[in-house]
């Protein structure tokens, strides 16, 4: 079968100059692999669609927390048809199902996945292949990362890279249960966009006066909880903005720019804290039905057309040898590879 | 009555060149104030012997979370005798005792202040007035930072300044708990002092292959709390060395230069956490039973000479105003001011 296949195994041994995918070639190759096989309570799905995440980008790099293996497909989640099962009851009954599915631990940039099948979803007709290749790793960052919002108390959060499909499915999230999301942007353009999902503020954060207005906003709205994908200093300066216990929480870095803590008396006399989200430590701590009502939230939000994913580009997998870089560059949308 | 008087109010308006205290004159002055006068559940006391604390240094450079107040005394604990109260049955009842006290909110460095009769703790005969003096900030402080090591389950956990008063309070009781520190110092004479006391392992944090040797401690000993009253760079690579699930805690800022964190990627893929301690808000948050039985801990640690406090230098206010910066700077015990 074909696949796009790491060249490379383990974590990155120098820090990158850039943390976006510039260059296929040196990290994957355009080549065949055997057949996967399943094994007990595993599939084997033929996949239709596969997306492409900011994870994988850092996952082929090695900058993600996970290790890479030379010789395996990379992707991470994808769409498919369940065609052959490894045995167990609940991998028997998944045959001939159309399921959104998460790699195990790897490999949905080929013709055909092995997965676990307790992490297959059967989808119902109603959810479109681009919706259900990207349901998991997105959708269920998007609810357990609101929910620590719900829980934290405040109707205001922020966020920051606030035009990425994440931050589209938690600001209408937001949106429809009342609360009050402050997205932060670097183009004016994604202002009224964002406002028209639900956002309540969004700033651009190149502006000269940032730090300026977000502090005015803060000191009204009190956001607790930053969510954010960049990590650099201009999200230093955002949570050296926020008021008493403030939460840092990261869950992405898409910029080389070390953080400076500007002022650590703020965790001492202000109760502020800097943690980090992952969906992997979320998926293993968290109760299996806090688990299943996330995934059914997913499922019922693209089913009825409360979330969408916007398609920037559809790729053969010899295609996105050429121009994943480049597609994945273009801003507002998802890029998906076609096996 | 004579005390050291703040001559300015409010925060410090820009970020200092030095965290140590060097000019006593542009922030205090020796002077004439009011005797204070004890409300209701309130006790007047006059200081026999007061502590200087590293909180306090800050608090009178405008660098504390508390608003300075401008003609007040300055000093936040000491030790004296109860000559009068506002009324209420707890204040009444101290009258004639000698109590370590924390001042409400400060003015230990005078011949009398006020305090809340709640926050008084009468002593026994066998703990000296040098111990009684520094009985509050970080004698608590110590066992509240401890137990939540001991909360965090490893037996291991690092300290940074570990020569500091406090630092030997929390290393002396984690050797009786069956507990193994990791103190971190900056000369190489405090090493032996550190061992003898109970610190599994020291580190000049100044060697050139510091962080390499503290690797190999982290891949062993696993600790899993860092409690730090640095948050300098040196900081900032202790805890990007330390395992999965680190804490940061910092509690203190003994150094102007800005920690910069170094793998953002740490907090999301291996769950550390960067956070504060503040004596404040622990006793805000506490329940009574486990603040009364932190400061029995402290009163029978004193009594049996299990602790005891380094004296450096005892000083009138008059001398206090002339050399207290000089003493302060000399390493491995405490300053003390008797009004």
């Amino acid at each position: 079968m074909k696949a796009l296949i790491l060249k490379e195994g383990g974590f990155a041994t120098k820090a990158p100059e850039s943390i976006q995918l510039t260059d296929m070639a040196t990290h994957l190759t355009f080549g065949e692999l055997d057949m996967p096989e399943a094994k007990e309570d595993q599939v084997v799905i033929k996949v239709s669609l596969a997306s492409v995440n900011p994870s994988d980008e850092m996952f082929i790099q090695g900058l993600y927390g996970q290790k890479r293996i030379a010789g395996k497909a990379a992707g991470f989640e994808g769409v498919g048809e369940v065609v052959s099962s490894g045995g167990g009851a609940v991998a028997d009954g998944l045959k001939g199902l159309r399921v959104a599915f998460a790699a195990s631990p790897q490999g949905a940039w080929a013709e055909y996945v092995v997965a676990e099948a307790a992490t297959c979803i059967p989808l119902i007709d109603a959810v479109r292949d681009e919706d259900g290749a990207a349901m998991i790793v997105n959708p269920l960052t998007a609810i357990a990362m609101f929910d620590l919002v719900k829980k934290e108390g405040e109707k205001s959060f922020i966020v920051s890279a606030g035009a990425s499909q994440l931050c589209k499915l938690m600001i209408s999230m937001a949106k429809d249960e009342g609360y009050s999301p402050i997205a932060l942007v670097r183009r004016d353009e994604q202002i009224d966009l964002l406002k028209g999902m639900g956002a309540t503020h969004v700033l651009n954060a190149e502006n000269g006066n940032f730090v300026e207005e977000l502090s005015g906003i803060c000191r009204n709205d009190k956001p607790r909880v930053f969510l954010d994908a960049v990590a650099n200093n201009t999200s230093a300066s955002v949570f050296n903005t926020m008021g008493r216990g403030a939460r840092w929480v990261i869950y992405g870095k898409l910029d080389t720019e070390l953080p400076t803590i500007q002022e650590p008396g703020q965790l001492i006399f202000m109760q502020k804290q800097i943690e980090g989200f992952w969906l992997t430590s979320w998926m293993m701590t968290t109760p299996m039905e806090e688990k299943v009502a996330a995934i059914q939230t997913a499922q019922t939000r693209f089913a009825t057309g409360e979330w969408k994913t916007d398609v920037t580009a559809i790729l053969s997998l010899e295609e996105a040898m050429e121009s994943l870089p480049e597609e994945l560059a273009k801003p507002n949308g998802k890029v998906f590879i076609k096996p």
